[in-house]
């Protein structure tokens, strides 16, 4: 008899997004005059920029000719690609990363979803909260996470991120095997310091367990004095492992690129007490179980790393970072505290009191405007809401004008 | 302390196909000269069709305007491409099968080696032998298999695929819940009949079983009396999944695009008795560990349903099964007993006593010819190699006059 893998049982009824996108759809249907303004999902809105455009026509016409034509590439993805990350995201910011380090994907949310399958059944596992639903929901159906009681799972370690800690998650007080980082944060939009990184860092090396640092949003990071990469902080190649993407960089969403960097000293323990490389094992993971991103959105993500491609993808950063800007100022004058919009695309806003879903509920039938509803990241985003700053200029402009409309 | 998942030391020191690469490389760096032609891994060589890279560019030059571009996608891939696939491969020919029950996926390999992750970790799993390596790898990572021992895993019930029985799985004589089917085979290029199908669907049905069957080759059949779905037997959408690829079908080897195909009515067990959807489950999987084929791969994949598509894709089909045909009539003259080759790219040669190893060995340093070992395919593969007619005609006819010569 066919049986289930009975932890999916254990998610809650449905991914966040979906959620949202029912309710929107929902109204909609029911007020199909009114122009629904998206800053809900953080999904860009811009063209790819021109240089990424011509490189990805150029790998398509490699495709067309069996001179040029390429098959199966290597699953870690190709060397022209990998080269470029290293140099330019890495060794060109002092941190000691190879090419052969880097295991290009289809994206960030693979990787992180998938990551969690090398480790055993029964590490403890340490997750902020508020969170991207993916770290979680990953371990749920691994089994993992135990059941959810009380909105919470009893076996996860949360890392609370709230106003008090200024939604930095602090050291566990129990030891934990395996640490989900993001920053600048998805959701809150905060960002960590070196200080705050090495602390991380160190907690690591002194208890033998593992970060797994999520930097899909380092581009939108313009105060120089944050860390890029948590392989700027001394030791961090031991102990963790960073996943980046060219999604909001360089407005890949759709087009699906990103990378996994494992460095090679990073290793894992057996029972037996002797130690694996973390290298080895990714590498297997993804010979069997991957094939390798399409051959043209590599020539396309290498692109990135050209000097114009390096130019226009600024000025696409720098177009969301003003956006977030404006939202800001409008939370201010609407007289919210909100965190994040900086150095990051995400704004988190404090309901006042509100619960997140109310609030959400409130902004779409009221100004037509989508947020996302904190408490989908988590308990403590209950009393928040996200707002992206990825969409165009008048949108967002569109957008804070009937905010102050619905909330004046 | 960050523990590792055990089950990946179980696994067997390297993937067949990396460590084929790894003796060509080595022959070729003692032999710079000589000009080896690769009939190993089933990697197309023909350029992509003209209708294929028309749509190919069409959708890059979609991502190139604010006003066309596409960020995310659906998960389960655009409903344009679903619904080309549910009225062109199914429903024409007779299956019932609907769009929303299409997946689509960046290709066959990873489906089929994710798609495990559904199961309850002790059910009981048939997987043929000789058997493209991913079902049971993935499988063994998942800690299903228990120990190596004598060259097989303990706990699989293996299907030997053997001359006395045509090369075709036979059903099993304990009970399983699990079965792995792939016609037309990899690798020895069999084909199930209706009435073979039929047989493992009524078994299926009759025990609470579930087949995963992969039809990654369709394309290659030309017999009209075999099935090219399982779908075209009756019953078989209660207990089947299907994986499918246009790798193979339209040189999407590099591009990365395939689909696997759950049925709504298809359902499995809780330990309560109860039965949940695996659509359902297998949504929820895709919905959280992926985020969709990249858009101009999705618009590149539905030009295959064009007219002009079809008869582009017909053609390069039909000139690799010509391949089959000379390297087959090769065989014959040499005198070697085969199968396949006829529905299929692949030719699975009796090597008339040798290990399939030596076989390999013998046949790279004589004639600089590579072909794939059978023994990595499994045991029962042992005596066989498979020679793959993806190439160009010139290298196939070059490969098979050095076949001549080195075996006279």
């Amino acid at each position: 008899m066919i049986r289930a893998n009975e932890n999916y049982q254990k998610l809650k009824a449905s991914y966040l997004f979906s959620d949202i996108a029912r309710r929107v759809d929902q109204f909609q249907k029911e007020n199909p005059d009114i122009r629904v303004i998206r800053l809900g999902i953080g999904d860009v809105t811009r063209a790819l920029p021109p240089a990424v455009v011509t490189a990805f026509h150029k790998g398509v016409d490699d495709m067309a000719d069996d001179a040029t034509f390429r098959g199966y590439g290597p699953e870690q993805g190709y060397a022209f690609l990998r080269e470029k990350i290293a140099a330019h995201d890495y060794q060109a910011r002092g941190a000691d990363i190879s090419a052969d380090e880097i295991f290009v994907s289809d994206g960030a949310k693979c990787d992180t979803g998938n990551f969690q399958e090398l480790f055993a059944k029964d590490i403890k596992i340490a997750i902020p909260d508020p969170v991207y639903p993916v770290y979680l929901d990953t371990n749920v159906m691994a089994g993992r996470t135990g059941e959810f009681v009380d909105g919470r799972y009893k076996d996860i370690v949360y890392l609370d991120c709230i106003k008090e800690n200024r939604f930095l998650p602090q050291l566990p007080e129990t030891p934990v095997d395996l640490i989900y980082l993001c920053f600048p944060n998805n959701p809150t939009g905060t960002c960590a310091s070196k200080a705050d990184l090495t602390q991380w860092v160190d907690y690591a090396r002194k208890n033998h367990a593992l970060i797994l640092f999520d930097a899909a949003y380092e581009s939108f990071i313009r105060d120089v004095s944050l860390p890029r990469s948590i392989y700027e902080i001394d030791g961090a190649g031991e102990v963790a492992v960073e996943f980046r993407s060219f999604s909001k960089t360089a407005g890949f969403t759709g087009t699906r690129c990103g990378f996994t960097v494992v460095p090679k000293e990073c290793r894992v323990f057996l029972n037996n007490g002797e130690t694996v490389s973390l290298h080895g094992l990714w590498n297997r993971r993804q010979s069997t179980k991957f094939n390798g991103v399409s051959y043209p959105v590599q020539k396309a993500a290498e692109a990135v790393y050209t000097r114009e491609g390096q130019a226009q993808i600024g000025e696409l950063t720098a177009g969301y970072l003003e956006n977030a800007d404006i939202i800001g100022k409008t939370m201010v004058d609407l007289g919210f505290d909100y965190v994040g919009g900086d150095n990051s695309p995400y704004i988190w806003v404090d309901g006042q009191g509100r619960d997140s879903w109310d609030f959400f509920d409130l902004l779409l039938h009221k100004a037509g405007v989508v947020c996302t509803p904190g408490g989908g990241f988590g308990r403590c985003g209950s009393p928040y809401i996200r707002i992206s700053a990825f969409n165009s200029r008048e949108n967002v402009v569109d957008a804070m004008m009937r905010m102050k409309e619905a909330l004046k």
